[in-house]
């Protein structure tokens, strides 16, 4: 029998994004149950959160040291044997650190740490441990990047001699170019944010992707990052030059300030045989490119994917991902319905939907038989 | 205190794609638990598959009037509120009206029944409880799919003057080409799947979607289905003209012959003053088409939506809702990891990647502040 | 020795655009010099639109008779060969008469005349003649239509099955909408333009492009036409059911008031094996679609091309064929710099810009060579 | 009255497609003749590529020095005013400057010489005469890159603060990873091709591209070249970091090892207000991107558009530019059949479709009026 593995979430309240992408990603497998944690360093605001995501108050804690001591006490049946870690960047090192240094599993957001030392003596921590540890390094998850790894080792492109990565977005604009804004904003503030903004943030995305993709290390690199003025501390956008080895380079390209940009994140890579393109904002195509053949263009759920990429994807070819929100949108709509809270009459489709669609069908097979007439729909 | 909403679910089990999209969707904004439900005629079966996805097996019951007896006996506090109803099209109906008579919520896949008649009593059925009902046309939960609804009742199109949207499929090919798979494929037999198989199933949907973006009412319709084979008793592809009034028409085209589609859902609406497209298969764009304009190409989770739209939106502009999957698979591979279940290298990053992504955000700023130099990435 | 082939024009003068088209494609290949016409019904506009084309006047003549009398006249060395009639519709039938009873070969642009009974004695005309007689669809041109015509005839698509072709624009709602234009606009007179405006203009596009990329012939039609106002006698909408026989369907649909539309032609035909879409607005992009297999985006000049498809292109894969135009608008500016007439600065590149980029290519090599250090760029 | 500019072209005979690009683009906007010219080093050759082209043989000369003795001996209403120089790179410079120094005026192909030095002397030499002199910088003629630079100086973007151009081919891939021929290619031969391959070739486009858009003059740069093999002496790759002031910062990248890409050159520039993105294979269209607002998709022809873009552009929107040469193909099929050579039967539609295409409207109208009934297309 398989009982769902039990989950805790340090962070993530209130509206936090990155709060509801990894409850509703821990959800989708039906693997795991989130339990509780520590969602806010607030007790009340914390428990407050909780009875709002329909979760049960008694596994809140006031902080990560309550909850480790109390855990520990319970059963191993009972226990939470993972912790997603969603806080400020300052405290994944701490956090992961005692969480790991008492037998829990660990899923960390990144960047791992605010300094490779930290993180250096985090690895060390680990190997003491039995425990797994995760970083959600998010996009490598997506089935056509896990594709693309695997025809990578599979030698389609054969041997790399370039690689190109872009990270654009613009989000940074409002902010930077207001003096008394990019002063006070935490992300350009070194103590809160560590050493870079845009570089930290995005280019590790880049950084890890190549390397996770290419099966390549980056030997070395050649930055040249821009500040955009004299009295910001942080770096907002960075063109960097890499070395994997003699002749094999390539380019991390990121920035906050592409102005208009989104998350813009694509990732090209050349071999002697061929070549591979893909991009977040569309991330079910993935372009095959070769010389004097015409592009191919692969999508999830095929059979000509590989097991790991078609592990990644629950539904079959040509129903975009984005389609569990399509239907989770129905569903609130619903649950607001149930509840007798006001809701949108276009928030889901209706009995009288339903018997619309009825006729339509067999007024449609009437007007084909009897030679393709007109035949009026039923109100 | 908002506690989850009790749901259980009718058919959806094992390999169920339905089953699957279900399960996701009610897990998305936390309101609805899964606590039981009829998964498979088989009770054995059922209980199996509860346990496989981790749910207790004490609510799960060998049919609906089990079900029924047993939570109609409970406190209302602990009762199944809403019930999804999964199960093959010929179900729906008597399942559908038992629960209705027994005020349990209902949420139905579409096709609501097999024949108007059933559903228009099944309408009159509802009218006499106070239950909320669903069918679920699924694409009209989309974030763009409601923006367009609001645009054009806010009269961004003017009057509507051209109406066209398309449902192509090519799957049914490896069938339809074979005499013997096309007279024992069930959705080609209309004693198990109702008088069509093209309209019935995909054509639905395209008259839905309609009638919910454009507020407008399909009055007549003229139809011109293919059967391709003269043993074939069910249409696979079509062509039906739509009359909304005497200067309003429409085209709804609709195929699973058209070979090498996935799920092609196009929907085109031309006003007076404008005209909308929305493709399914890329959900997050929507094309606003003006005389002597620029097109626009608005996206999901910008301030320029409407509210129904922006409420159907969890992430920032840039994620497209897939990215929900990208991060399930992540936490899938965990998962895997810590039930010592055996899993591939790619399918969670590790400390390592963690560790490296550190010292490339250092290097970074280094080789930038000492001039634009190479420098090496530690090992 | 190969000479130019002689050609005259009939109407095309002025503002034209029919008229650039016919005078650009004519020079494209070497193979056809313009010497005279009819461009305009006024003798002295026509010779004075001659002198703005830089041609001799010599041949303009005041009407088809007089020219038809003095060419042949000449010597069969110096005579035109081959007239381009471009005027208004209700023209092209007398014209092309007289020229084909006078042995001339003859490009006609669509539709051929106003009426069918006209059309049938046109084709009995050249049958007694030894003319040539084109009529420019221009569409089935481009080089990856006639890659389409080429795959189908190899059968790459097996047996057709289903036929799609869409022809929307939008350019008649600023007049449509407008009781007083309506009523006044000689495309929406049938005295002037015939029977139909919409399926006349750009329906036959559609009809002509199906028949020639497919082979298949089109055996009966049920059309449902739109007018959008009482007072219009011209249908500027419609949808027409196609059967090329029993089991092979289609549908034409297309538009004058799919506003915000340019020119979205789109052809789409599936058969047993694979289907194969194409569309106006982006031509030199062919996409094959097969069961199971990564759609193959084809592209002009490639290697996996037919013949007859290669030999309609001109350039290297890569270069979209519209770059004679931004290579002609460099000319453009040039010639007005030669004639001292005034001009853009961004017209076309000078001395300049060819230094500066020679200085970038030695900088960018000395760069590099010592180490990847930054070099000044002298201006 | 406007006579034709007389032109003449220095190589440019036989299959060469630079020139083809350069006779049809001259013959664009009625504005050149092209009367002669040395074609080819060997006299017969050129006299026979005249033939072949359709033009007098009589002003076809065995070299420069003969074609300036000679038409400079002619009246000037009768000389040769610009001369296109098309020959290999290294004879730019000899040709250029004695034509500049017997007061012709030049359009001579890109790079301009093969040093900076040689460059610098042209320079003087044009500064002396008083002729006109534009390098074919190709890509700057395209009406969407002419808009692109008219938006940009009218402040559409605010201040620019990054950019970001990409040049990626693969063409060079089966001769670089072969031994024998990466050392037999002229390309890769410094004493023929100058300094640099890639950066040479491909780089200039994108460095004139950026100063021709932006307004903006490049001061530093920094560059990795890639040369992929020790024996080879040519870079075949580069990421060049571009200086425009202290926090004006940009990249061009440039490959010709992009496996895959036919001529992938893309533009990207963002400023404090606005981005616009636009790419060659794709020319028709311009991308605005604003913070917050819907990207805006501009294309050409449109009354939105610049002056300077509008001038570029021939026909109405919807138009691909490529049209031209679907028109072109039909005219050449013509050629062909009017000088009794072999053709094939899809080179241009004829008669048969003329009279299809008039039955097909009449029947259409008919089935309408007849209340939407079949109605067959007669043979």
């Amino acid at each position: 029998m398989s009982k769902k593995i039990k989950l805790a979430i340090l962070g993530g309240g209130g509206d936090s994004l990155i709060g509801i992408l990894h409850r509703v990603a821990s959800a989708m497998f039906d693997q795991f149950e989130l339990v509780g944690g520590v969602f806010n360093p607030d007790l009340e605001e914390s428990k407050k959160f909780a009875r709002e995501i329909g979760i049960e108050t008694n596994r809140v804690y006031k902080d990560l040291e309550s909850f480790i001591a109390s855990e520990r006490a319970m059963n191993e049946d009972e226990r939470v044997q993972v912790v997603s870690i969603l806080t400020p960047n300052f405290l994944h090192f701490p956090m992961a650190k005692q969480l790991l240094e008492n037998n829990f599993h660990v899923i960390c957001e990144k960047p791992l740490t605010t300094t490779f030392e930290e993180a250096k003596i985090l690895q060390e921590t680990q190997k003491k441990s039995n425990s797994i540890f995760a970083v959600t390094y998010t996009y490598t998850g997506y089935p056509m990047v896990r594709q693309m790894r695997e025809m990578i080792a599979d030698g389609v492109l054969g041997r790399i001699q370039k690689i190109d990565v872009q990270y654009y977005q613009g989000w940074i604009n409002p902010i930077i170019h207001d003096e008394e804004k990019r002063a006070n904003t935490w992300r350009l503030d070194p103590e809160k944010s560590g050493i870079s903004c845009c570089v930290g943030d995005i280019g590790t995305h880049a950084f890890d992707m190549i390397e996770y993709v290419s099966g390549l290390e980056i030997k070395k690199i050649l930055a040249d990052l821009n500040y955009l003025y004299k009295d910001n501390r942080m770096d907002i956008d960075g063109t960097i030059l890499l070395r994997f080895d003699e002749f094999v380079k390539g380019v991390i390209r990121t920035s906050q300030i592409a102005t208009g940009e989104e998350n813009n994140f694509t990732v090209s890579i050349y071999g002697e045989k061929a070549g591979l393109k893909w991009e977040q904002e569309n991330p079910n195509y993935l372009y095959l490119l070769e010389e004097g053949e015409p592009m191919r263009v692969l999508k999830p759920g095929h059979v000509y994917n590989s097991k790991l990429s078609l592990d990644g994807t629950k539904l079959p070819p040509g129903h975009p991902e984005g389609i569990f929100d399509s239907m989770g949108n129905i569903y609130k709509g619903v649950a607001r319905a149930i509840r007798n809270e006001p809701y949108h009459p276009g928030e889901f489709p209706t009995m009288r939907d339903g018997v619309r669609g009825m006729n339509f069908i067999e007024k449609a097979v009437e007007s084909h038989q009897k030679g393709n007439i007109w035949i009026e729909i039923e109100d």
